[in-house]
């Protein structure tokens, strides 16, 4: 296990700097810094996934941010030579993950938390965890769960051969009291923070990557499907108020992918004005910040009531023989 | 097949006819109406379901209308004897269901139109028609679908043994203009009509009930969930500009059921106006009138995407068991 739980600064992979405004500004602040030539063993952790290679050492950098989509042309200063990046053009393990799995899932009627049930054999959870691993681009994974749960994170790591560095955090009352405590355990240097329901087991590692760079380009971004349904505002007493119009609305998932200083800013306004947020990306948005809505896939459901269970047992079996057929090629 | 395709009027059970505003109005306009008793094959169909026994020349009744929930309280013409109401109160036969299978399904990206894919054995258009086909409230069925798929809802009826009179319609080019061309095939005489989509194989007997229930209350009433999801107002850049207030919406499904005398006004409406609208209670909406929201069932989902086959077959999976368990006991 204790592999599992390397202290913070130990792993290169996380080392990387969310982007500044500014390029030009970021050379005005670190004149005197050395580019930092990466050399085996520097700095690098025991995990055996490739490494970006970046330490604190190494923020000097003037190349400018992608502008691959809606023209955000904010400049960012890169994170990783060329060759550390992974092929999306994100530095390796620029992100990481917190993996919120402290819900008590009343609504299911079980005797276990719903992201501990089992379906097709192995616990809900462990699904997006066992996605979130295999990627380059996720640097650590934060699973904020009751301490008595963490077996099961431990276990799947363990068995699956996961060599990504795993933490834990205490989940809190509401979710965002979660999200905040999993916030804590993140490692300062890493440029993106993915917070993730543990009871979305089917989330897509294309999908999650779209939404990173989104977030890379924005600063916020979270995996969302147009809604389908037609939605009618309601009144107490059940008679419809307003058709809304269709076209304009967006049901919205996780992953939520945020710049940390961001979501750390947001946090103190929530905090100071006791507001409440449904979900995380809200609170980049009650400071006025942008968001971006990344199209994602209807399978990333989330399983709520036991119906949602067989919804996902027929979308697993589904997948099964499209992946085995993509793995085959 | 001509026992599927009887003359409108031919039908005791059809005769119903749709709640007038009250009944002392009723009582001056009809005078001199005598109360009819029924006998064995007066108006009687060919069908051999029970009927209610209604026919144009019983229309007089002074009894007041439900007020069961939210206190409507609106005087409605009694459509039958006592004896002659369904244990849910309303007639045999009030309801007439205009079920559409019009639709082209693109989406799907099969060589048949989706409401004709099979389902775990049968055409996904057949299960509602059979659900709707068992209920006692239901008096008749008008398909609305290109000519050459008849078949498979006339012979779905035959191997079933359905003995509720079916009729057929031709689709338009949108929804709506089907929705208007099935309301032509309606029975005058019924007190309800209940417009289905045949891509929604999964509603329940016993959600169908209450949202008859709630429309013979109100006028209309649309079954629907309450949103789920959080639900954000998304610009043509991607961007987020409000997230919603999820507890006010309500995701709305079929079947949508209306007095037709209030569907054919906003037909009028729709058509002078020439408003588009996406569901069919929003021609209630559009002149003014009261809509209810009727809880149904998530499970009620509309097959749009080749995902949402996987869905509906994982929910069959759960469904039959329960199903069986039932009718066993």
């Amino acid at each position: 296990m204790a592999a599992l739980q390397l202290p913070r600064g130990l792993c290169g992979r996380l080392d990387a700097q969310p982007p500044p405004r500014c390029a030009a500004q970021s050379q005005a602040r670190t004149p005197q810094r050395r580019r930092h030539q990466p050399a085996l063993g520097d700095g690098a952790c025991s995990c055996s996934q490739p490494s970006a290679g970046l330490c604190p050492e190494r923020p000097l950098c003037t190349e400018r941010g992608r502008s691959r989509r809606r023209g955000a042309g904010e400049c960012v200063r890169a994170m990783a030579d060329q060759a550390a990046k992974t092929d999306s053009g994100v530095p390796a393990g620029c992100v990481s993950i917190v993996l919120l799995a402290g819900g008590v899932g009343k609504r299911m009627g079980a005797k276990v938390p719903k992201q501990y049930i089992d379906l097709r054999g192995q616990p809900i959870a462990t699904y997006s965890m066992q996605t979130f691993a295999k990627m380059k681009e996720v640097g650590e994974i934060v699973v904020v769960c009751d301490p008595s749960w963490r077996y099961v994170f431990e276990e799947c790591a363990e068995r699956s051969g996961m060599n990504v560095p795993m933490r834990f955090a205490s989940p809190g009352p509401e979710r965002q009291d979660s999200v905040y405590n999993g916030l804590q355990e993140v490692s300062p240097s890493v440029a993106l923070v993915a917070i993730h329901d543990s009871a979305r087991p089917l989330v897509r590692a294309e999908d999650v990557l779209k939404c990173v760079l989104d977030a890379w380009d924005v600063g916020a971004a979270v995996l969302g499907v147009r809604v389908k349904p037609t939605i009618k505002e309601v009144d107490d007493q059940g008679h419809v108020v307003q058709t809304l119009v269709r076209s304009r609305l967006w049901e919205v998932q996780t992953p939520q992918v945020i710049r940390p200083d961001l979501l750390k800013q947001g946090f103190e306004l929530v905090r100071r004005e006791g507001l409440e947020v449904t979900d995380d990306v809200s609170i980049v948005e009650a400071m006025g910040g942008r968001v971006v809505v990344t199209e994602g896939s209807y399978t990333n459901l989330k399983i709520t009531t036991p119906e949602d269970m067989a919804v996902a047992e027929g979308l697993l079996d589904d997948m099964a023989p499209k992946a085995a057929a993509a793995a085959a090629s």
